[in-house]
């Protein structure tokens, strides 16, 4: 199982503290591994071959190690979490199949995305796959609470991907409308993955409150990282390809900064390359010298830092022990490699 | 409410034991209506337009009166068949939607398709909103054995199309190969919509195996007869394009028996046109010529009629009375449309 995943200090956005909390529930990840495999099964070939390809390709497992952890910081004693965490890392795959067909990315994790592989018509129907077998994951533990969670995430990641395609290359995309998109596309998983562990330890209601709030603003933070990183040239080492948002015409923080402290003459050039989609050589250059200009990467990165020290604050109403910490130091880390 | 639906019995493959069906059970149909129109809703205006589209579009709800008709067939006595039926109708939508992506098509029951109108991209996600809504829905039911069979169903669905992807261009596909696929995509929804109602009014185990028989054979002699209709001029009358299937390589019963009984040189020509896809002014035509020689249309036809009867024999094991003397109507006219 152990070759499922591989965590690459270099390439791991998460470092050393991910590695630590890897090693805290290591039989937990062994069993959900095997719990993914088993259930990527289908006679149809193309399934395993595809789902697999990007399964095992060396992705962090974040959100399953959410749904683990918080479980074993709540002192599960059944293993419905081992379940839920598969079935969140499927919902996460799914959007990820089809995320990459609508943003027809051609690199996924340093190598070529199943859509460039197989094609468009087979990554949104293993999506789709992935998708009804996350249900039937969540069926077997048999929660409502989990399933009502879960299944809202997932309608409101799709929600938040439609709004991203309206606000997509829009300049005129307020900070507000940026948030609403990345708290639905990315954070709303991360809170219902550390939620349903919670729910799997039997939590209290402030408990999962709090698991709810800690992975909403880990999730938020993550993503401003993300975002601010696509411009940076640290991306390179994280198995990504630089100023990708800047081609595909997304409309992420850095850009919605600059655009607003900017003059009239920087907005017709953020509208004639994010709008209408008219790039030249040297554009991306002149959109990170922008960006400098107004410090909007490292006004993101600050901002992170805040919702960051909100997911901590979400920490400290759960309990103690090598497990807290460990989520305490991914936070830091979260930050910290956008520096 | 009415509005939402319009049944027009020239373009109604189901015609009037649809219409009585409708009559049936429609206090029923409106208030499905009303869960649709409801569940649809979002602050991204985008959903409500694309999915209200296809959804208001005239289309047949054949899979939710299934739903419907078995419930009141068994006395239901709560409301559950109602929000269940709204979730299978967001499961099929969801369905159409992808395949209109993943097939290119233009148009869907007589109209511009969503992907043409919004764009690929909308269409992908819409259907991954309402997707995840219909689970929702399911989740509130609060049923562990209909969720079971639901999301089943719909990972058998997403199964049969990648299947469907494989065989798609390859005239040696087997007949076997066919069945398997139009089992998958077509018939488990029939098959579950029907179940699904019954479960809702506690059906026997005996019950819900002859609910499921029921729809199965249905979904299948349906899905033969849509296939067959492709090829026939009656196609032009049903809002659809003829030669649809022609023009995207699929392999449908009546190529596979054509291939199956051809001269080598016919196969070339089938190779021609599908595997290789190229086609010119004239070779539909050859195509129903080849179809006709060998009766390959009316063996379909004379095949989707077993299973029409066998539809039939699993209706004897339910509950008589006028509901069910309608379904077994709707069997003869999914059947009778063909000639």
């Amino acid at each position: 199982m152990g070759a499922v995943i591989s965590f690459n200090q270099e390439t791991s956005p998460f470092g050393n503290s991910v590695e630590r909390l890897v090693n805290l529930v290591s039989g937990d990840l062994d069993a959900v591994n095997t719990v993914i495999l088993d259930r990527m099964k289908s006679p149809v070939e193309m399934i395993p071959t595809l789902a697999g390809h990007l399964i095992s390709s060396g992705g962090k497992r974040l959100r399953p190690l959410l749904t683990l952890s918080t479980a074993r910081m709540l002192d599960v004693e059944n293993d419905h979490h081992i379940k839920l965490a598969a079935a969140v890392e499927f919902i996460h795959t799914a959007t990820l199949l089809h995320d990459d067909v609508i943003d027809e990315s051609v690199l996924r994790r340093g190598q070529a995305s199943a859509n460039v592989l197989w094609g468009n018509k087979s990554s949104v129907l293993v999506g789709d796959f992935l998708f009804s077998r996350s249900f039937r994951l969540m069926v077997e533990v048999g929660s409502f609470k989990v399933l009502d969670i879960l299944s809202n995430a997932a309608a409101v990641i799709a929600e938040g991907e439609v709004m991203q395609l309206s606000t997509a290359k829009d300049t005129a995309t307020s900070e507000e409308d940026y948030m609403a998109v990345i708290e639905a596309k990315t954070a709303a998983l991360f809170a219902a993955a550390a939620r349903s562990g919670g729910i799997a330890a039997g939590a209290s209601p402030d408990q999962e409150e709090a698991l709810d709030q800690f992975g909403r603003n880990l999730g938020i933070a993550f993503q401003l990282v993300d975002d601010a990183l696509d411009y940076s040239g640290r991306q390179a080492t994280l198995g990504k390809t630089v100023g990708d948002d800047f081609r595909d015409g997304k409309i992420t923080l850095p850009v919605v900064l600059a655009y607003r402290r900017g003059t009239d003459e920087e907005r017709v050039f953020w509208q004639r390359t994010l709008e209408e989609g008219r790039q030249d050589e040297g554009d991306l250059r002149q959109a990170t010298r922008l960006m400098e200009k107004y410090n909007t990467i490292s006004d993101t990165i600050d901002r992170a830092s805040n919702f960051g020290q909100q997911a901590r604050d979400a920490l400290t109403k759960l309990p103690e022990g090598p497990i807290n910490k460990t989520l305490s130091e991914v936070i830091d880390f979260c930050i910290s490699r956008a520096y």
